[in-house]
């Protein structure tokens, strides 16, 4: 492997331990980036392991104040080195480099970085809570484990390993994080890698707060995730990947995060296609569900409608605007050959081409702009195969009999990430919204009115989660500061410590006058009466 | 079956669908109570999942007062039902009528019911979070389906199925529970049952609200746990049980909440003994550890100590304390042959007996109060076995030979609820507490200091919780209101959903002017701005 790139740890880029090597490829012109990976064996996880589990140790005594330094240098870092990073990027996923990559994506990497640095600062994310008459205090703190980050392959800078959501929540909780590359853009994380250990180093962090390997085989990543001294992994991508990964960690009583898949069901009512469905609503959905050639977790991957002559015309419309939109190229062979497959599995399973259906159509790697149709009776039969997710540029309209199939579909949906429900603006579909609604609320992380799913806001109050088998858990947060950060915390109670033994958040006197902390169950700034 | 107890399923008492009967036993007089329960087949599971699923549809719909009106009627009821409750819970699980199960553990109950009940109606337990710029708001809300709960054996009253604190903090997130009552106290836990719903039907619950079987086989208990339309397990029990329980969940990705196994290390400093270790200290751990025959999920198991004179004096004067103290009675007949077993396994596993070690002592099922010992060298080389737990009157000394032995043994540490450290009060034992500290820290849900842990305040800031395998997962506590409730929410989020159509808790005005809610990243309980 001596051509192969080095993995970084314990603060040493060095040849990987392990056999194997592979090669990413640039989608767009279907060949080799010219760069070799290695696979690593179990040797570089278990060192990278204990290095990170030795990290862990320190990190828990250092103020958060270098921790927010570390997010806010390597925010810099990475807006100084956005050129190459962009090119890397862009030519390992066919990402488009401008705008996408270079005035979106990189821009909101380093934005959450500081926002992660922020929550950080304030240390309001830990709920720091005091009961001053028992003398009982606790809050979140680091989980005593380095944390492993198994990034997506379709968001090579705000989802990576190294640099996105999971990267960024998890060490502003506190740990050190060990990333596993997403293998389609190992290049893209390598050069991350370099700006997070340099700016780990600029701040005076253990050489172990950053740690980054390529690959592993199938079980040496599920003995990482189960490893004694893992604390918890982050990992967003395929079902079955991570249910394999979810297995060993459950199996071991590690937590894990999982963000799997979701097809984001969309209701459009009778009165919003009437209203609006021609023009305005038509664009909406056509833009949401190409956008990055639909390779978002929130693309909307299936429109239900009730039978009619406005669904009738809603459905011919978008039918013409995808013939004629232009093809994107996918991230890798692989989402390629996804969509080939599960198309036909949806037809398969009853659901009748409307368009699309194809290899090709786009430079590189590409699948026609698909459209599929079923009747809301044949989804009631085969639930299970007509929610299989295409990942990428297609989506399935349900036409529902009337309003009581329409449930009976809703009823069968799986957990989502989201799901919207288009009505008419002046109440006419009032009757219908407040039957459907409190269906598909609890099926879904994120209720949208009127929106597509596509924009996941980086707000205070986002929630991208939801029922499994969206997530492995309905009670978390992927992206949304600071709330992100309780995965990767652990609840720390205080009884009867002696106050100068307790850490800063729980002590009488609020460390930075600014972190709100529920004091005798009222959340406040100011200090707590003296116990 | 014609003689067994009725189950409970969506507002019948009816004779069970199953096969097999069992009759609970008086542990003070080894002998039957008298009465007769059912053991359920799938097919009771099956209809209480599916009434459970309809109730949680109506459930989501009603007004918080409702739910809280029903946890404070509860609560009337066990008052008014008092006398009988505690002579059913005296005759099966043997312990004390009074004080213990009439005026600790009821009225602790009734209160516990009443917190979750404020919390219920103040609302800010779902932590309501608005961003009014992005339109974006989301709230903790129930899950969307019945939560399965499984009391364990030692609190009849307090951790009962029907009653406890798991029961408490799912029925006031707005959850039906279906609950599995512990084969130890059946009878209780139908007196409990028949209050809580009379209760319901008192304020206009759904019939479902609250169901009740007595045992299914290991099979039909992990396809309750598993079922697609269950939302969610709390159990508490033993290692064994609960681990086949969190298998069957996890694979269907069902979130289980699992209070497992806990040993409690006690650190006792050398300062500490030299300071008050001949009486005051000695006390507190003979009480500690012998309280309720030592059956409670914080008891002292190990006690680890600085090789020396002083901790010779105190293992002699513990010795010493444990051979004249009266014996308890235990709650089962398993658990007695439990505490044969684990202490026979402790010294297999190279512990020296000090005292006790057989079965009597007691009234009815008993084991004498027993203390072992072993070196701090022998921990460390059996480390897992030497923390298998002993559930009962009974304490491990581990005596290390200097400090860095004794950070050894705490590395080896398992997950625990909570951890003590003893130290001296004038700072003599300063520089070996920072040592030992930080590794304790992280492997406990409660550290103390100076205090043994076996009182488990209903604190805002309590963690009865901890790191796998005292639980399930570190984010979490069992105790303490009202965080616990957390652990039966979903994180729903709404995205431009049309302001009327919002919950109340996620409108603009504070829907009681009193509820917390984080509004533009200030808590407050001010009304938020008019988006």
């Amino acid at each position: 492997m001596s051509d192969a790139k080095p993995v970084l740890i314990d603060g040493e880029w060095r040849a990987a331990d392990g056999e194997g090597t592979f090669e990413p490829r640039n989608p767009t012109a279907q060949s080799p980036t010219g760069e070799l990976y290695p696979v690593s064996s179990l040797n570089d996880v278990e060192a990278a392991v204990r290095a990170g589990a030795a990290a862990a140790e320190e990190m828990a005594g250092l103020a958060p104040t270098v921790i927010a330094s570390f997010l806010e240098r390597f925010a810099e870092r990475i807006e100084a080195r956005a050129d190459e990073l962009v090119a890397m990027a862009h030519a390992e996923s066919g990402l488009p480099a401008s705008p996408r990559l270079q005035d979106i994506e990189l821009p909101r990497t380093a934005d959450q970085l500081r926002q992660a640095a922020a929550a950080a600062r304030a240390g309001s994310w830990a709920l720091p809570t005091i009961d001053s008459q028992s003398g009982i205090r606790s809050m979140y703190a680091a989980l005593g484990g380095p944390v492993v980050v198994f990034g997506p392959n379709n968001f090579p800078f705000a989802f990576n390993s190294l640099a996105g959501g999971d990267f960024a929540s998890a060490i502003a909780a506190g740990n050190p994080v060990i990333g596993k590359a997403n293998s389609s853009h190992p290049g893209t994380t390598r050069l991350l890698g370099e700006e997070a250990f340099a700016a780990s180093q600029d701040v005076g962090l253990p050489t172990a707060a950053v740690q980054l390997i390529y690959r592993t085989d199938h079980q040496v990543g599920e003995q990482l995730v189960s490893h004694p001294l893992v604390a918890a992994t982050g990992y967003t991508g395929s079902r079955s990947a991570g249910l394999a990964l979810k297995a060993a960690a459950d199996q071991a009583g590690k937590p894990i995060y999982l963000e799997l898949s979701s097809i984001n069901p969309v209701v459009v009512l009778p009165g919003a296609i009437a209203e609006r469905g021609g023009d305005e609503l038509m664009d909406e959905f056509v833009t949401s569900c190409l956008m990055g050639t639909g390779q978002f977790c929130t693309n909307p991957g299936i429109v239900l409608l009730l039978k009619g002559e406005g669904a009738e015309q809603f459905i011919a419309a978008a039918r013409e605007k995808f013939g004629e939109a232009p093809v994107g190229t996918m991230l890798t062979e692989g989402v390629q050959k996804n969509m080939e497959r599960s198309v036909s599995h949806l037809r398969e399973a009853g659901a009748e081409l409307l368009v699309g259906g194809a290899t090709g159509g786009g430079a590189g790697y590409s699948f026609q702009n698909t459209l599929l149709r079923v009747s809301g009776t044949q989804f009631i039969k085969e639930p299970e195969k007509l929610q299989e997710e295409a990942f990428g540029n297609e989506s399935l309209f349900v036409v529902a009999d009337d309003m009581d199939q329409a449930l009976e579909v809703s009823r069968r949906f799986e957990g989502n990430l989201t799901g919207c429900i288009y009505s008419h603006s002046g109440g006419d579909d009032d009757a219908l919204y407040n039957r459907i609604a409190p269906i598909l609320r609890r099926k879904v992380g994120r209720l949208l009115n009127d929106k597509m799913p596509t924009g996941v806001a980086v707000s205070s109050a986002m929630n991208h989660g939801g029922p499994y088998p969206a997530t492995g858990h309905p009670g978390f947060t992927a992206v949304g500061l600071p709330a992100s950060l309780l995965r990767f915390g652990m609840l720390q109670c205080f009884d009867n410590v002696r106050p100068h033994r307790l850490p800063p958040a729980l002590r009488d006197q609020n460390p930075t006058g600014q972190m709100w902390r529920l004091v005798d169950k009222e959340w406040t700034q100011a200090d707590a009466a003296a116990g």
